[in-house]
């Protein structure tokens, strides 16, 4: 499916395959992981492929464990089975808050992945998910807070948090972080209300995009359960 | 721009910076290239990244240098001027025949390109474009010859070959291939006759393509040219 | 320097070089920047050593950038003027919380090494710390909120924070993860109070140890300032 | 065996190995497969190595597996039974058309480990070759189609073409290229005319290479079968 | 273990595991192998990490495999039984003779080890050790031979020689080379005869330092058998 | 030029560039360096390319070192003036003794080259050269010291060594190893006149081969200086 928050777009794609990673295997538990990465023409100036340069850089490793964590709060791997599912988050086009987009999105393609292994009797128990997972962005920009600041503003903002929460209002990431500078205890209070507020709001946009009927051009479980793609 | 052969849909955009890589400045030459990758979620069964396994593939090594071979047939280095052009051929959905989907859709973005850099004065001479290029797959399977043919298809064709031709009908590219078997001179000769036929038809496709107008967000000459990518 | 929290035990080192990396050239700005890592003996079960696997992995570039972040929060770049200093933070024993006492020890090799600048006459203004930095891991364990939790009782944490704090009581970073669960927002209100807290005692002890006087070994300015390193 | 066309002079080796690449073990098939390398020394401005590089170039990448496509062409992988053979060509001196004269070689050396394994009763089936491989490069220079240009022509040729064919007449791989120029239908069909008399007159040659005795040295199946390798 | 010669300091840990590699797997012996690193700080100007680099540079290899082979020469690998016994040497501060005083380190380190898994029942056979070993530098300077120079005399020596030596006298491994010269057969023989005496007296050393009780806080075996570490 | 030493046959090229490393730019002073390699095919059993590993193996690296300080050590950097030499070793068949092969071949490779680099005029001084060197190894097998022991012979030998000398009979490098096992003192000074004996006669056939006229085919400086590669 294809996240659209403001001018950033990334493409979610849940893909499904039996069996977990060695490292868990025979433990009944079920895995769920994320890759995210952006394409070289996502951003203004284009940047290097991370395939070409031969390595990934340290902030796509910290943001594709943030997915893969903030979806892991939601599900009951037991129930999951042995199975994986690997969530795909590639930014199309990046204009700040290219993280929380992909999470919000992230549980979207995961939630239809999950719905997908259900219909195919594949689940070790049904509902595996016990919650679904949103994230957005606040900043402090000219010392007012603010959510889900565009690159440009984002670039000179003088706090930037992300927080991931779930529909029930519980917390499951916070990070908060004053590059060059520090801020108050009362700030970080008032970028929480902000950022709650908000993914409340996503999350009634997720029930909504969940609701929709399955797209017509998959009707019966395909072997990687990719009808999310068909949605975009 | 978003290419679309059947299943198979390519997102092709051009970045242009000032300047040519070092081995050339100062030749007053400009400079064309293209990376072609293919996203994980795009097959059926999920790929490995390149950036996580660390190395590129030699597919798609050789598929990036083919696209960027047949641009820079179509295209006069001296009129261009010390710009360099970068064409992303990024596939979304993969259903065979990506690499000639990618050179049709990546020349639509080059001209795009062009007009640009003409736009905004920045071109050594004018009309650098001496043709247009696109490409088609013809294979031979159950002993018929056959044009753009579908993975599943593909997969077991006896002869595969791409040709990227300009609309003068002149060739720029010829890969005939027959994995695990070989095939006669004629059967050769009924291909690039199919593959011709095929080109023409794109040639005017893509003719249709580039008098659209321009999209309405970009009406002016950005930093990064990259109005083709408004119109996916 | 050594830093010991329990049974963790860290080695920082700061290191200084005139001139500053190429993108920030000539900016007049100076740099400060962090590497983490861990040896392979510091852990109970033997972990490979990242160069020998030929890439670091994702934990370790994160806590690189947070420590880095944290010690750019406290200084002013342009006091610094044009010099770069890398803190090395080496993790000899790991018991929980390592990068908590990376960046309490960093900040007081960072201040060392701000002192041997200013005695060499190389700072572009004196004083260029604003306020000290140290860290403090914050965890609930059975429900209880707990300061500092060693590996044992880390590993079956069910929400861990790691907060970064000022000696003015602002906040440099706050990052609380609940993997497999979520959290209140009023344990995250409970948790910020017993880190603002710890972090407060460990400001207290920073500026114990840099009243100490220098030792004797490097009565005079070196090339590489490490006076540091000669406390441990 | 050591290949020389004009200047250009390979070094192809056939080893032998008992079993198959994981992904086709118990499948009852075989496997051959090909490397191309070149030694720095072999062209007339030394080259890098691409160990000391730390990874293969496209241009490396693409003639290993042309030539491994070219063999596999020519072989009953069943017959050749659950054994693999890599034929290694190494560039010693380059002149040229080094990927023809690698595969026109890559067949002999491939011949001789046929031979090997038949004589030490390995083949799951007796003649696993179904005919014989070889390969020439063509080109148009000054508007003249002429076979096997050196480099110096090579490198101003209009256009360059590397055709493989068989001992039958038949085509295994045809690819034509104008980097910087597109080319006739006309003239693709004068060149591969040139292209199939000079790979006629290479099969004559490969045959009366594989009619003379095995050298003295190597009177019996080794285990590596590198009988091929004694005859440089 | 911490040892120091001079300003060299070498921080060496021995990490026991259960079975061997698998290229010797159910040969019954043990394997002894080594990995020696420097930390960035430990030199007078900061070197750069090799994890950050990519890959171990050839010196790093050089003695990691020095030490590994120095070691194995005093071990009976068939007494060992399947144990994987891994040496790490990190360098905390460099002052010469780094591979000298981390063989003479990793040898204790060893021993240790070895006593530990004894106590543990886990040897084949008692004994394991048939001699200790230990090594030293000698280098030429202003034409007189001399024993373990700092840094700065050993970069100026004409010839640097290593030895590593048993207890009885016997000699293990011997490298001298001469960079930028050469050196007589009996400047050789004044080398040997001062090395030897020097491998002499820190035999006499090593016996001391193992025959400490261990330390309080490791009262019996561990899973990891790290008492060394704990003397440091 | 190819060297042989009984069936060890190593190729060595020397290749020419004007200018020296970045590292000692506008000293005055030359640079020699070698690489080392070994083809797939060069083993008994086929050993896998390095560039396929995409990683430099500790042992190659151990070897490209070596034969790089013996170059140096008879060569004075100063009279031979802003040039790199690099000499590539390629082992074409390894049965024993490659490394000590790639010294003395690579010595022959140098002296040509410098023979060119004079008629050139391109040397700061006549004469860089202030003595040949070469190499041999020597080993302990069944209680008796041997020279140059084949493969086979070689990875049984009780003690293994490398003796570098000059024709002046003065030693570059001596590296004596007892892979699991110690040689005495006496050992040591018998493996030592053997070497020299056999260094002695190798500078003898050195001469020989460089007295010996250039090949008809490069009569005149070429940019490369590869005159000795015609030799082989």
């Amino acid at each position: 499916m294809l996240v659209e928050f403001g001018n950033t777009r990334v493409l979610c794609a849940a893909s499904v395959t039996e069996g977990v990673p060695r490292w868990r295997a025979g433990s009944g538990l079920g895995w769920v992981t994320a890759e995210y990465a952006m394409l070289p023409s996502a951003t203004h100036t284009r940047g290097d492929r991370e395939s070409v340069k031969g390595k990934i850089g340290g902030r796509t490793h910290e943001i594709s464990r943030l997915i893969g964590r903030s979806l892991r709060a939601c599900i009951d791997l037991a129930a999951l089975g042995e199975n994986t599912i690997v969530i795909d988050c590639d930014v199309i086009q990046a204009d700040g808050g290219t993280r929380t987009a992909a999470i919000t999105g992230a549980y979207v393609a995961l939630a239809d992945a999950i719905t997908w292994l259900d219909a195919a009797g594949r689940l070790a128990d049904p509902k595996p998910l016990s919650c679904s997972v949103s994230a957005v962005s606040v900043g402090v920009i000219d010392g007012r807070v603010r959510l889900d600041l565009p690159y440009e503003e984002d670039s000179r903002a003088e706090v930037d948090m992300n927080v991931v929460a779930t529909d029930a209002g519980t917390l499951v990431e916070v990070q908060g972080t004053g590059e060059g500078a520090t801020f108050a205890r009362s700030t970080l209070d008032q970028m929480l209300d902000l950022a709650l507020a908000g993914c409340a709001e996503l999350s009634r946009l997720q029930s909504e995009a969940l609701a929709l009927p399955y797209p017509g051009k998959l009707p019966e479980p395909s072997p990687k359960g990719k009808r999310s793609a068909a949605k975009s």
